[in-house]
């Protein structure tokens, strides 16, 4: 047998015998005690933080026990949540979610009283940014110069914050996406340059016009569309204030999806060779997409996700080797809201194979982003409070600015400078889970489940004896009626076997 | 803001003060130097342990280090094995690949040679457990009684051993589904009463009677089929043994895919309600299973594939609350080897919303098991040269007979009594990952990447800059030309940001 | 070259010559002038009468004219029909309207009012007939014998009828799918039997009990399930008392698109290897259909539509040879009334190689099948009041009680003993089209437009000239802005040439 | 009951009454006699005219009689044909064939030796027409001047016809997509222009260039990519010449399916709302196409295939509204000649709702569209024997030099001026079927089968009787077993029922 090893741990833990590797391992788990907490059923679907769950690990019979993640840390409650915001078109929030169609009609007609009241306040339009046919919705603008644009909007963020009572406030832009902004030096390059240029009325995009305001107001500043916003400059001032930074283009549907299939594929060793992505949806973000600058801003977004996976598996792929992948957007009025996502993804397999998964989703645009939305403010809020210090620096910091800890959240993934990029998704969501575990002096999940492993796994864990009661749930699997029409969800038959007993001589 | 916490962790890291939660906290990771080995291209393409890779950790510029998983540790290399069986049908190996119509012509015609000399040794036919479609085929059977065809098994083993100058034996059940056996008191409820069952010649089904010869033979017996082979009497003799066995049923196509999309899109909060799963195919496997008790084993198999995903999010699913869950097999001989699985899954959104995502995928059979069976023969073998002792129990022991860590590899894990089972992929895909790593004193992978997530680093992690020449990756994201027919692979724009510079002031 | 003529058309209008083959066709096309008449927006989608609609022929432009169905002939208008109906349950219509929720609520209140009103009467429930599931909805039952059942639906045909001042009663099965009932000789192999076994109280499905009461009372009578309700005794009485009878089940969703896509693949020349449809529903339709043997009636409803088809067409298919068909239908409760299906059909190519077409089709299963209702009450009406005769058999004469021209609308068809089936749904339509057509005298439809194939067209046909303002169309193929990402349905590029001029010399 | 007709049939034979309008109606039908012709078994699957059927009538039976369409009529066999042909690329065919990587390893093998001996002749390279990434194939050309390029391509047509002993020659276009080619007044819009733009040497397209030689010679020519290489000059110069010429681009894959698919649709009364056609191919075509130009033929090509059947139902569909309808072409590597073409339909419905049919087709693009090369030139060359007059008429005459009879075999059909597009695929069917059925005077499919539906059939149509025999064939709608987990397409219940006997009375 030849031994293939082709790195060494370096560690005083570890010996590296000529029989054998001998390593002393802290297995770090967590036992649980029930306090009798009953959980609240939750209506945000989709909300990592509200829906989604932490296994925090094994109760006395050794099952584990899941939380909430909003019950890992102390987070805000979402009906804590004041919202206000800015639009170019002024219509009511009522008779946008009526021109919308998202929500049934049966559901805008309880909410119309409750929206009717919500104005969106006056926003900048600059139209060389977004597609033409938005036009006819801009009636709703900060008039004056760029400077006073900025001013107008830190203003309204502060008479927000003042006459809500409000202790934070957290911005998103969920506008439309705007084209590609390119760096100029001397232009937006730096913050003093960037500020320079919104003083002197220069080109400088909507949005980015309002993560300075942001920045400035000493808020966080989230980019859910999938342009340039946080050009350089906008980058330096928030690292020089302090102040979070996140984006860019939430992941909702057909991306998030492949974050996890490619991740699987790749994962389980297969050669993806081919990766299509077409989607079509025929809201008002997918007229501003018809345009061809605006489409490429989306396109370069969804075109990326795919590369850390890629490269995570120098087996398969040779360096600069990577998979075809086409990204197509369009836009069909008649389907609106309801964005539709068709995949294939080609695999190759041993012996010459190859392995087709063809996919067609029906995604709710909205709806999908919804819970994005309010998860992002939420541990962007939740992040604003924690600081940690290390051994070797004692000193409490916080997160970086750039809050790379909401990836799971982004197609394209802000990091800092020199962090890798990861797309995969349940990478991202081990990523927060253990961050936030961390906070609460919990280790990092690690799914191994080794009490149940052993051959002795010692006195906490009892496995249940003896020999003659043991079998039943076998019967599970014993011979079965044939199957009804209906569904097979109730047939079991896996074998929960119980202990053998121990031998006894 | 309210407070949500549910639970405390009791721990004398953790300090809940009314302002804050202090946590001490053991961040480990993992810093890698390379010794320049260089990665020999494998063509294991769907194997975890030859084509699937393993972060190690960081380099020093930060950057993640991968290798395979067969790298980890010293593995037995797929060409040191020597292959032998047994068939109840006597085509040389040539000729059952001919008849199967897996390879290529091309492919074969290579291969015949190699093929030709390999004769499957007689193998035992009992007709009741498979179907009647099958007889045709049985003209290569061990004769004589139970407990001869089991003695002969037997010999086959020691004779196999000795003759190819082997060190270990492995023995996969590969074969056709059997109808589920029924555990009856008395005939195979323990090690003794099976062994008196098939001395007397009662029923027993013919791979119970292999896993039985295998354990007697010191060998390792892993169950490729959704049959229940290890009935209660066959654990016990293995428990008795200390030999190692696993099952049920080589996780490849469909259900793979399921156990990665349902864990999907219930940890990201989405309310998975149906899932319906058809597939249809046309090989040998599925001629067999067109017999209803046959296929009635294999729908079990593939049903609960879901229940840990449904019990790990108590916000979506009330006790005893699960989705609609079909799960459909076919056999369609046109389609021969290359299976179709059909799927649909729908999720209910917020505010009303449904997801609805269907899949087709085209599997191929043969080939998406074949890299399974290797990894399953390499990773027992593996764990039996694994061995650890803890700081309760300082004698040394060694996994479970019954070997979960093996899960990621089967439809419905076997696993000890008391053990959750889990059938999330990554979970799985996780847990022999961390294990494997535990074995080189390596810390679980934990996603966490807090070294790029620090507003100051350390100086392990050199960030570059200053600023004048730090932002030429945004210009990716700068105005590009209208995309060309083609693929947009090669298209780029996510912001690898410099890191911006430290205010001076 | 050789001649491969293997048949000869034994007509005085052909003669066959050593050079060329001579004949004399009669070439019938039709002219229209138009009188302005303006179509009425009809809002009854997926109805054949009232949203298809007919070529008449070319106007004096040479362009072909199409009207609705309902305008080729006099036909009862919609709101002029009258319902009235019998079920198991008591809920009134707008309970079961909303217990069924197949409409938005939005609508549903909006029908309330006038649906509320609207209760069935009694009928007869025969627990063996349907599924056990339904028998909670059983609280409306006609009491007593079968014979005082049949008494009682016979006179509630003739109160209908006589409270709501009708013309005339059409009857339609649209209850639970029943299971198959055996044709027994003396039991209902003839009318005589049939009458006699319900007058002493034998085994009769609820269905056949309908059926017969509609005959008796002279109102035809319409199977829109799919189990043999039109025993042979029944289709006799039918005969006896010249009363039109049809069947078998509606066809709205996934039979009808295979009666499309495989007429189209076998008569493209493709060789179609095998079809396996899956579908599952959610609705009570479903829920009775999770029973077995109702199960079994509507799959073997569904399994005989491609027969026709594959007949067709000997030089692909031999004696005897048929494609893999398999049919399967899942209960799914979740779905609703939305029924989905999927497909899958592979064809063979030349050279070996393969097509494979897979589908997902998203069915609204009763808002499909309503406008079907609709179609066959009115085209019942319609050949009502149909009489024609021929020149060997002068005294007029109606069509078949069986009446074979409702095939389109069903998955089973019924037709007259010896009468070729036919599935394929354009030959359906074309029947009905044609048929529909020689009431008004005209000919059937060929598709020919003969007068635009001719270098002469004659002078009916004026070709416009001359050559300097002929060719503007075909700028639409010239160089065109590079497309948006829009729909591109606006984009037009077919060369619609106008004539060139005759040559001068 | 209120009468809706909304035209009169002006003819002698109609008398429209106030209680009836009665018709006197020819109903042509034919009967066949066999002649014991045994079919012999052909391989050209996806050939109209080799592996497609018409039926002729019914025989004595009153069953269907089919037989193949090259039975129809004396056509060219498919082995007497002989190839020629340019190409700009220099490899011999077997080469050509492995470059091509369309057919399996072994077939190709078997054909090297006959392939090997096919050189294409040099062919026209200008670079502007084509995509810049086919220049490197470009290694076989014709020197010299458009003139030369000319003569050189006339030279080769005389000498392959007189070197080979030829009757004709028919010219098919298969080679690159071209771009539009603009149609200007002086340059391609006479004959005379475009004869002396060729001999100017100004701007004319390589297929057009060839389109002319092949006039000038006499032969058919068939334009088989979507550009406009029958520029009026050339239609012109066609019709001056009475020579054939057909187009535009071969009709193979998912054009075709649209083609039935809204036919079925729209022809059932559902409102077709939206049409999203996406397909991706990695063939040289397709690397072609990857140019935007070239691109854009091949999507104005497949844009307008609907537009006839949308037109057709003025009842679904006010005077200028349209489905939303997407078209995608995009070139990805890996999937080679195996073209992927995804779609989605949506349809509104009755009272609100919505049918979702998703498609996904793996088409080979290369074996679908041989066979259509094949048909094309079979067809157009038995179109070139077929002569008629017409009763005002009595001249001989053939067809317009535009064959729109071949629009079953093109996507976007070339018609003679003034002439309706038809695009549907079953109304171009019956076109051919019905015109080769004139050439042999019989009259046009009517599918009516109206000896089956009546009362009295005839002493033709023999039925069967009498009653004590008759219902045998309902027993297969009677009880049957569960059926098992196989294929159920041997499954029968279809009622064929006898003939219930005439009434005694």
């Amino acid at each position: 047998m030849e031994a293939a090893a082709q790195f060494f741990v370096e560690s005083p833990d570890v010996v590296y015998g000529p029989e054998a590797i001998e390593a002393q391992y802290e297995y770090r788990t967590t036992r649980v005690s029930r306090e009798g907490g009953v959980l609240k059923e939750a209506n945000y679907y989709g909300s990592l933080t509200q829906a989604g769950t932490v296994s925090l690990g094994l109760d006395a019979e050794g099952q584990e026990v899941f939380v909430p993640f909003s019950a890992l840390l102390p987070m805000v409650a979402p009906n804590d949540l004041v919202f206000d915001g800015w639009d170019i078109s002024s219509l009511n929030l009522a008779e946008a979610m009526r021109r919308a169609k998202v929500l049934d009609w049966g559901l805008q007609e309880q909410l119309w009283p409750h929206m009717e009241a919500l104005r969106p306040r006056p926003s900048v339009y600059i139209p060389e940014f977004i597609a033409a046919n938005q036009s006819a919705r801009a009636d709703n603008l900060i008039p004056g110069s760029r400077a006073q644009q900025l001013e107008q909007i830190r203003r309204d963020i502060r008479d927000f914050r003042s006459s809500a009572g409000l202790d934070k406030v957290i911005v998103l832009w969920t506008a439309n996406t705007e084209r590609f902004c390119e760096v100029i030096p001397g232009l937006n390059d730096t913050a003093e340059n960037l500020l320079r240029t919104i003083e002197l009325g220069l080109e400088v995009s909507p949005s980015t016009l309002f993560a300075v305001a942001s920045i400035l107001e000493g808020c966080a500043f989230l980019n859910g569309s999938p342009q340039n916003t946080l050009v350089p400059g906008a980058l330096e001032l928030a690292w020089q204030r302090r102040v979070f930074v996140g984006g860019d283009d939430f992941k909702s549907g057909q991306t998030k999806v492949k974050s996890v299939l490619v991740d699987f594929l790749i994962g389980s060793g297969l050669k993806t060779m081919s990766i299509v992505s077409y989607n079509h949806l025929g809201n008002n973000d997918g007229e501003n997409l018809s345009a061809p600058l605006q489409f490429r801003s989306k396109e370069v977004s969804k075109s990326n996700v795919v590369d850390d996976m890629v490269q995570s598996n120098p087996v398969l792929y040779t360096p600069g080797e990577e998979p075809d992948h086409c990204v197509v957007i369009k836009y069909v009025p008649y389907v609106g809201d309801s964005k539709r996502a068709l995949d294939e993804y080609t695999s190759e397999l041993m012996l010459g194979g190859t392995n087709t998964l063809v996919l067609h989703n029906t995604c709710e645009d909205s709806l999908l982003a919804a819970p994005i939305m309010l998860d992002l403010a939420l541990l962007t809020e939740l992040c604003q409070r924690v600081s940690f210090c290390t051994d070797v620096d004692p000193e409490p910091q916080t997160f970086h600015p750039v809050l790379s800890l909401l990836s799971f959240l982004f197609k394209a993934p802000l990091v800092p400078p020199g962090s890798p990029v990861v797309n995969a998704l349940f990478r991202q969501r081990s990523c927060i889970e253990n961050i936030l575990r961390a906070c609460v002096g919990l280790p990092p999940q690690n799914h191994m489940l080794l009490e149940h492993k052993m051959e002795r796994p010692g006195p906490s864990l009892k496995r249940v004896g003896p020999v003659a009661a043991t079998y039943p749930v076998l019967n599970n699997k014993g011979p079965v009626p044939a199957a009804t029409n209906g569904c097979t969800g109730d047939a079991n038959g896996h074998p929960q076997v119980e202990e053998p007993p121990m031998p006894t001589t």
